[in-house]
């Protein structure tokens, strides 16, 4: 076996089937052996959309990879994998490189910038672990520990493989990939103590909630997440990089919490309960309503990657997923009654409340605007899209939302599959996101929420989807500009966008579209969309200043803290 | 004054008029100063073409800078700031970033990487200098530092300027920007030796020849070059990275050297040379034709950055506009007779020759082609698109050449203006450099070279220039693949690029547009686009084994270097 039919191996166990790309020179031979093993490249219109696409996959799969060539390719992938490494997402970046042989100061190579070291120690600033394969004795060990690093913590790694080294021979791979070698070294004593205090203080709540974060959806705990709310009868919440680890059709399933960003009868229930289990929660600024939570220290429990905090203690060396079996292990039936959740039922009536019927051109006008702006005759409201969206039957789609109000609006929507770029807030995400949903779960439609500024920038991955045979709805939301620069500023000139002709472009690519310009006309679009055999495209028209509920409440959050926009 | 308005102050001192970028929340407060002192950000469609709009306009300027955001803004620039570093070019970058009373490792701030540090040491590895300007007292000092380390060196640099910093009062800036430091440590007996030296040797030579490299571009010597070249009446050769940095129009200009890839008749003139004076010459293993040059020893100058290589001796510490300013004021004029190359001329009488009438369908087939090819009913040959360019008047463009074959077409154009990522070799290059180079000089309309597989990746930057009321002329050769991937390995399915609706698309983004399959259309076409008032793309429908001349010796290199394209 040699180095690279190594990797592809591995990676093949770990449950890839495709990975995403472009060939480059430096990485030809590593493209030559992935055709030979059958590991075939979704070949992207442009890095950036190969490795948000990568990180899409890895999130469904457990483990995403993204085949790129020296240089160009690989820095151009490098926001995406620093994408991944905030969000917690297991990316795999295989590099080629120049040869071993050539590795001299003396010969300037193209593609090479400072040293043959540099891009190394690039990507050692956003991964988990990197390495160059540059000894083939020692390349199965590096491979492996790389690997297990990157799935055990669930962040990017990075491998460089020197073009000279593609086909050196190296050691067969021994046995399976070893992932659980961290519970040897797990405490019973410890986890016997810290479950049982949590399983006590759940017993004694009066009102306790279970708060799920990213982390369940990343170490593939949902399922004993559920099991754990329905035996305990516990609400559910979850949060922004959260949304989904959770299956939001679930009846227990309240809603996301935000401190005083979010919905407040959420924020009621969790920061008045009197005890709150986190399970892979994030805390991040704007997630946490910037710090906004106010969970009562003595009801709090938050279980981390390796970590458990109880009240004001915490355990150490704990993995999640050793403690959320140990829970299940140790809860007894509540016999409370089960929270009901959802449109019209007894716990929670008003929650996704129908939208009123569009009124006519009466939007707000911020009255501050000094930047020229064009009148907008007709438009779908956020309200119509967000009751558009809530009666689409989301078991048929992985929902993917970009940046801005496409993904506060993508909060509003109950969904059981939900995508975005939530900590990490890289404009230009969803697109090739959808290309990696659709890879990897190809029973889903992918349906886009992506605003005009975020098409602009990776909207043409649509055709790499188109030569996929995916299938996806894309709702573009076309404010003029970008609208939560706006939001939180107020009117400049540099936030306009000019209209490109998006169906036009649609067309160009390979996709059907048309406009919306109503909640009558988006609607009459959805179902075509969903009769649709082709790719399609949706231009629904909207006003910059007609805010999701989430972007009004942080304009307004960031307006009363700082003294005005020109303070930001 | 405040940090921010210093920065601008002090690039409109060196002649920036204009920076490009992309506003993102943490860069909003340095939009809002760029605003207030009206030096107007050119905004983007994605970061990548920023990077390589502002690398193009440094090449005009002498410095071009991009205006972005902290994390994903900054980290998708990279990979152009690591181009301008290997191409030579003082492109400065930036960034917006946290607070600095914010940074406090347990705050999860959106955007944030591992560290806040994290991307100042990732721009360590692509810029001459970096800093966060995180101290007011020292900002001005900082800023000059990195400004002349950028402009001295022609290498990328990187200032990072914290949120709550961006209106913090420095002391006011004092003088102008001295960045004729260097010459107080140059040492009068060695240039006097240095160039005393190198005048005989020149005088004493039977073929002396001046070999201008991209330093001559970088350093603004271009008409010392000239005065030099016509008072000693020598031949003149660029190289790859070279080309144009003397003006292809003059008589004396004979072509470009690239050892056993170019010319074969440069190659026997520079190689038989006995005095071959090097100046601003980047030696690197395409532009080298894989280390063929072959010039002699005892024939060799090589006059750089600060360093002169007579012979076997070398002068250290010598800057290279000394050294051309010293030989100026020494060299007398020469009594030879001065060469004269060009259409039709004694010296080179068959450079550039026409075109053979285009030929019916018997290109030639690749016989161990397995991938499947679509067949080509009717095209554009690469002989008809260089003889139609070399027909063009070249004083009325700046001709920028993409990544493959483009560029190696582009190679064979007589042009005074010509730009291209010849090092560092990243697709994507030119669509967003004829940005900057419009932006720069906006007396010359940008003609663009570009395959389908780079306009794939950053096509969309035409709508950026039609924003910017930029007229680009686009000749896009579609030959539907990664074609110079194909040239040097073999036919296969990834290399296959679907045919995008180019057309569709150019209008789609504001600019006019027509297909061109032969040479006639292709002459209506450039006529037509030469009329027009909008942007205007040819779509040259192109065969992939049609190689140009440079390339089709590379692909030969290459299969008989290596034992072919298994073994690359």
């Amino acid at each position: 076996m040699n180095l690279t039919e190594y990797v592809f191996h591995r990676i093949r166990g770990l449950g890839v089937e495709h990975t995403f790309g472009i060939p480059g020179d430096f990485v030809l031979p590593v493209y030559a052996v992935q055709e030979e093993v059958g590991m075939p490249t979704v070949v992207c219109a442009h890095e950036p959309g190969v490795g948000f696409a990568a990180d899409a996959y890895a999130r469904f799969r457990g483990l995403g990879v993204a085949l790129v060539t020296y240089g160009p390719g690989a820095l151009n992938t490098l926001n995406p994998v620093a994408c991944a490494y905030a969000e917690q997402s297991p990316l795999l970046v295989v590099s080629g490189g120049p040869e071993v042989a050539l590795r001299r100061p003396d010969l300037h190579l193209h593609h090479v910038v400072k040293t043959f070291e540099s891009q190394l120690r690039i990507y050692r600033e956003v991964t988990v672990d990197a390495a160059i394969l540059d000894d083939p004795a020692t390349a199965p060990a590096t491979i492996d520990r790389v690997l297990s690093n990157v799935v055990r913590s669930k962040r990017p790694g990075y491998l460089e493989i020197p073009r000279d080294l593609v086909r050196a021979l190296v050691a067969d791979p021994v046995g399976r990939l070893s992932l659980a070698a961290d519970d040897r070294h797990v405490s019973a004593g410890a986890l016997e103590e810290a479950t049982s205090e949590i399983v006590a203080m759940i017993a004694a709540a009066r009102q306790p909630v279970l708060y799920v974060g990213v982390g369940v959806r990343r170490h593939a705990l949902t399922a004993a997440m559920i099991e754990l709310a329905e035996r305990l009868r516990m609400p559910v919440v979850t949060d922004l990089l959260g949304k989904a680890a959770f299956p939001e059709s679930h009846p227990q399933f309240a809603g996301i919490y935000m401190g005083a960003l979010g919905d407040p009868r959420i924020r009621e229930m969790v920061d008045g309960s009197d005890c709150v289990v986190g399970v892979g929660v994030l805390l991040t600024d704007l997630g946490t309503g910037f710090w906004t939570q106010r969970i009562g220290a003595s009801a709090r429990v938050m279980i981390g990657h390796d970590r458990v905090e109880v009240r004001h203690h915490a355990y150490e060396g704990l993995p999640m997923a050793a403690v959320a079996g140990a829970l299940l292990a140790k809860a007894s039936p509540s016999e409370r009654a089960a929270p009901r959740f959802g449109f019209g039922t007894a716990d929670w009536p008003v929650m996704g409340e129908p939208a009123p019927e569009p009124a006519t051109d009466d939007f707000p006008v911020i009255v501050e605007s000094r930047a020229p702006r064009r009148p907008r005759p007709a438009v779908v409201r956020t309200a119509d899209v967000i009751a558009a969206l809530n009666g689409l039957d989301q078991s048929r789609y992985s929902f993917v939302a970009d940046v801005g109000d496409s993904w506060f609006i993508g909060l509003e929507i109950r969904a059981d599959v939900f995508l975005a770029a939530g900590y990490y807030s890289s404009m230009g995400f969803a697109m090739p996101a959808a290309l990696g949903a659709g890879m990897a779960a190809p029973e889903r439609r992918p349906f886009v929420l992506v605003g005009d500024g975020a098409f602009q920038m990776t909207g043409t991955e649509l055709a790499t989807m188109v030569d996929q045979g995916l299938r996806p709805i894309v709702l573009l939301l076309n404010n003029g500009g970008y609208g939560m620069l706006e939001a939180v500023d107020r009117p400049r000139t540099y936030f306009e966008r000019r209209s490109w002709d998006y169906l036009a472009m649609a067309r160009a690519l390979g996709a059907q579209g048309e406009r919306a310009t109503s909640a009558g006309e988006l609607a009459q679009a959805l179902g075509r969309a969903q009769e649709a055999r082709s790719a399609y495209v949706i231009e629904a028209m909207t006003a910059r200043d007609d805010l999701s509920p989430v972007m009004a409440r942080i304009r307004a959050h960031i307006q009363s803290a700082w003294s005005g926009p020109a303070a930001l």
